[in-house]
């Protein structure tokens, strides 16, 4: 699929088939994750990969008990690897991990959307819940939640602002 | 270009050729920006295309001086939409906007790529002085330069980490 098909044609998917993912498709996910671009190629950024139906159920509970994570195949938790300030300070902490987070987390909902494959990025859970969940190590901070298969829905594309809403040209 | 072809295949790009940008190649990378996800569907990001080289010009000086900010025909300038704080709070205004204009970015830097763009994501730039050279309304934080135009240069592609450096999978 070519890159504007994928960028314009992606929705949020959150309802899935009982299918699991490939692990071809699987590898493809992680390609994607990795190939992001990152402040410095630092790469500060670490993925948990979860196929575990206990662990999704505790990772449900700490996002207001979003169904799309128990019932999706794997859910994909994004981490921002705090370390990164120990070379760009503050602005390494509070701007640049997250930064090279979505671009990881986008690249892999764009190349899930090329495989034939659904996913959300969830964003509203408890993060401390989370890395108990998932026994982070302290400089990990989980910041997106992927649930990820086979899609059991078709949703509409949302509004999106129109270029001169959302753009300005300085000639 | 497939999608994987662009995620492995961007690179970052700092030299450019004294060539302008088509506007209907203009008006793909607007809808790469546009088409991206964001929390609730807030779309808490706004952008600047700066084609003039006085602007450019202190763009450039405060980005440590960063030279391809000045030869590139176009600079795309993104902004985080902080009114999100209205809807998220703090989670909104520290992290929702910041992700949903990274996602903006990494789609326009997929979308160039496919384009035979290039194009380069600078991070380290003084905001404040920023807002002044654009004149952003207080709602707006710029969060992310981009350089964009036909590439006077072929980066080889930095080191990646390998998927077991960077992932862990719980079965």
């Amino acid at each position: 699929m070519d890159v504007m098909s994928a960028i314009m044609g992606r929705r949020s998917v959150r309802r899935f088939k009982p299918l699991p993912v490939e692990p071809e498709k699987i590898e493809t996910l992680k390609d994607a994750l990795i190939w992001a671009p990152s402040a410095g190629n630092l790469q500060s950024r670490f993925f948990y990969f979860v196929y575990n139906d206990e662990v999704k159920k505790k990772l449900a509970a700490s996002a207001l008990g979003q169904k799309s994570i128990v019932e999706a195949p794997v859910v994909i938790v994004g981490c921002a690897d705090l370390t990164v300030g120990d070379y760009y300070r503050e602005r390494g902490i509070d701007l640049y991990c997250i930064q090279d987070l979505s671009c990881s987390i986008e690249n892999m909902m764009l190349a899930a959307h090329a495989l034939g494959l659904g996913s959300v990025w969830v964003g509203a859970f408890d993060e401390v819940a989370v890395a108990e969940i998932l026994n982070l190590p302290r400089h990990l901070r989980p910041l997106a939640m992927v649930p990820a298969g086979y899609p059991a829905e078709t949703p509409r594309p949302p509004r999106r602002m129109a270029p001169e809403e959302a753009i300005i040209e300085i000639r």
